[in-house]
């Protein structure tokens, strides 16, 4: 199998229409196996998950399953709130061919999700997943935090194989590489923070930003990975405007909005998203400028 | 139609063997249908609504439905992540015979759920619902908040009838009941500051605590028309230890044990959620006695 | 000795050139002191006690005790960060012949403020400290908050008389009156919750828009002592806009234009906090007349 | 004039009988002169600026110029809440021969603290101050961040020359290092970041951890210079439980303890604050021994 580490965008569900666009979806996923990702995300936040039924979302596995090549992972967002509705839908996907699942935090019932009760749910769902599994760690959206010391005793699990980190800690993330398992896939899922990330050993990033630029985050993994830190950090320095633009700043909307400058397919969020004002593609298309006219891409 | 006001229990959504036990909810609920409690929530927060899957969602409404008379409201928790699915389900459970739907506040990406955001949301939903809906706020769950403004503007689109407010903020309710359309029906969420809520001008509640002590809330609001303020909220003060308990304290795990105590099914949680341990058990058994004791019923 | 009951400003702190203007001060006093005021709360957050030096502090003391009469409460703002330096500047602000003093939780090592930190605090403050000392509770300056339970063990002691609670919590106020000792004084620090503050049974308000409107706010005491609640809930909601512009609006800048507005020295708060720009000061101005056009003061 | 990078503490305030013991503190600096130390941080944080008076923190001060060679930086914080209370006392400062002032961002009134209000301060400040300042960003203490863009603006006036960030947020320091004028001085104030914030271009840490283990620090620091990051990213694995529980975890009274064990004067932080449990010093003391045996210092 792929081995699990590099650059991975957690990439954007396409509608049309209102409904699930899975031949646009293709169109982008066959342009960006051509880049050196290694894998991709179906089904994170970014790629609405949210804001699907669950037979859309079964669409999307299927459409990308059609088109991700055996020598790319295929990763799939699969965490609901219960631990039963999670193996269940873990499972149905696993049988469509997904490699592996991102299971988020439960997070509901926030005041309830004490570190007791996240260890004992991942440890149910490693227990009957037919795949292995990767924590989704993202407090901005769920208000939860999995702490390194809760990380390192889920990393003992032979099923619970890694994590995406979206907290943007890199403090946390130096303590989770360093707690964890030998072996134990630490990603961080925070652009600004790819370089550092690096730096303190992650293996590598599932980044919005690099459904636009997957080529330019790929370099900064090869830059680190041949000792050149200077480069690496100005690349990065680089990146980080666009990749916050497209996060904080404008969400969804403006990644789509950037998909469309550099030609993928982007559209339309489902609302109650929505794509940002006029001014904000102009200043979209112009960070996307500035990334190529210095990054030579 | 029934008036929209009074005493309602987002009620428990009873399991056995890790399936919904419809049966046993309307066991439940031909008990509640003995007390003065106004009407129901199906699918609330308490109901665990986020653990289920549409299929289980909807067998609860039917089964509810077949056990409500018409002389109670039955309201139903109806709110997804995206405007289409909300709409969608809304109507699906408008066919089976909801009176009203509570849609809660999108909330997954709390970044982009500005008030223009949110107001565009409950537009749309109101617009093609075939019921009547209320709002619901709940930012202890949700990270979001309506402020004022934005449910008075919303007050004034025929279909958006009312808004359940579980903030625990009175001023925020005060400010609710004053700004906007006469007639739209405020209710708080917090069994706390039922009495103040009441004194501010809130129409009724929507209370986890009712369901295991219903006819007791049902008096404080029956002393609060009668113009008994000290009695009211004597009562409050009485009530209030046990409702903390089986909300902010013990979670849904402890509602359910209190419902065991005083004779409704109560059972298990979907996990991650769990019942909370013996010692806790015997804490509620204590709380209520002591209501039962002082309050007569 | 005065009874511990009602409405008092916590009084602005007039500044000329940069400095305290102590005859300022004491013209405002000599107007508030022929309204219904029980008292004064000098050196609050609202006097801008932080941007003190002490021996501007003192001046502040001893120009207010010069005016305030003896039938009025003068209590006096005199928490620090260290047990140590608290109860200095308790004594000496005692020896100025203040009546009672307000002591604001420490703050500065959030982290450390755990419950039995902040009662031991305040057990010692009291135990040495030559007045009686109330308790002041404001989580939005100082991000801890004082659950009921701590308060009500707090009650205990003689020398700990009273609390100022600006969480702004009804469900919160109504736990403390329940729980703290007979006699204990509850006052609200938050206008716009007055009114279901005194439904709850506290005994008062220490609120900053009563520095501009303070007989409007007597008022609705009253109107509530003599049971007339729909009068007192409709002088509230007239008060409220006006209360929230010149506290979470507008902050001390906006509460200094008020007071200029009404005829009281206001002037500049201590830079960095400004005079809000000009529109806020004709927000301000509407929203005073509206108030006196309605309450015919 | 020596140049502004490297490794400071910010030095505990030692105390007997209550009292600052001026004599300890200079025993504890001529030990750490010893070190690699490129300075010291007095009357920050972990000095208990905020426990002690006026008079109190100049004996602080002078105190560490009569033995703070002219080779080390000695940097005195000299924040408070005003403007001119802020120049006044960090030009008392200045003529105590303090090298350069760390000015906290004002916080009691958080509300009011937006960046406009914050650029002015820190412009008024340095425009009036007779020493060179650094901005003090510590959220944790402040509830305020200073954004980059800020931070960058600030930069460029000539008497703003650096900042301690205590955030612990790489992304962010890694835009503050990228965005601000050359030469502007950027320290992390978070020990379990300082590999990965020298990884993105800052010059130095001003941390808590390097009261007890300073040449560990320095260690880092040339390891990091010296190209050898595997090394270094060790020695910060090592060092990080220690940090952690110097600041987090025991807070200033875990410092102190930690420092008696060293064989530094600690003694007891001045109440509200207090030494850890006797469990806490047997782990501090288990967590020292560690790092020595393997950092074979």
């Amino acid at each position: 199998m792929m081995k699990l580490k590099g650059v991975m965008p957690p990439i954007a569900t396409p509608f049309e229409d209102g409904d699930v666009a899975s031949d646009r979806l293709k169109e982008n996923l066959r342009r960006w196996n051509q880049t050196d990702l290694s894998g991709y995300l179906v089904l994170g936040s970014n790629g609405e998950a949210v804001s699907l039924n669950e037979s859309e979302k079964l669409s999307v596995v299927e459409a990308s399953r059609a088109v991700i090549p055996s020598s790319k992972i295929m990763l799939v967002g699969t965490g609901l709130e219960s631990t039963q509705e999670t193996v269940r839908f873990t499972n149905q996907v696993a049988q469509l061919g997904a490699d592996y699942a991102l299971v988020i935090t439960p997070s509901f019932f926030k005041g309830s999700m004490k570190p007791e009760i996240l260890y004992d749910y991942f440890m149910a769902v490693a227990e009957s997943a037919e795949i292995g599994i990767l924590i989704y760690n993202v407090p901005k959206f769920t208000g939860i935090n999995m702490e390194p010391e809760l990380v390192a005793r889920l990393s003992e699990h032979p099923n619970i194989i890694g994590i995406k980190d979206s907290s943007g800690n890199i403090g946390q993330l130096s303590e989770i590489v360093h707690l964890c398992e030998k072996g134990f896939a630490v990603f961080t899922g925070s652009a600004p923070v790819f370089f550092p990330a690096l730096c303190i050993g992650a293996v590598g990033g599932i980044l919005a930003a690099t459904n636009i630029v997957p080529q330019e985050f790929c370099q900064i993994q090869d830059l680190y990975a041949a000792g050149k830190l200077d480069e690496a950090r100005e690349l990065q320095n680089l990146l980080t405007p666009l990749a916050k633009a497209v996060t904080a700043k404008y969400s969804i909307g403006g990644l789509k909005v950037a998909m469309d400058v550099v030609g993928y397919f982007g559209g339309h969020p489902r609302p109650p998203l929505k794509r940002p004002v006029q001014e904000a593609e102009e200043e979209l298309k112009q960070l996307i400028l500035h990334v190529r006219d210095r990054a030579g891409s």
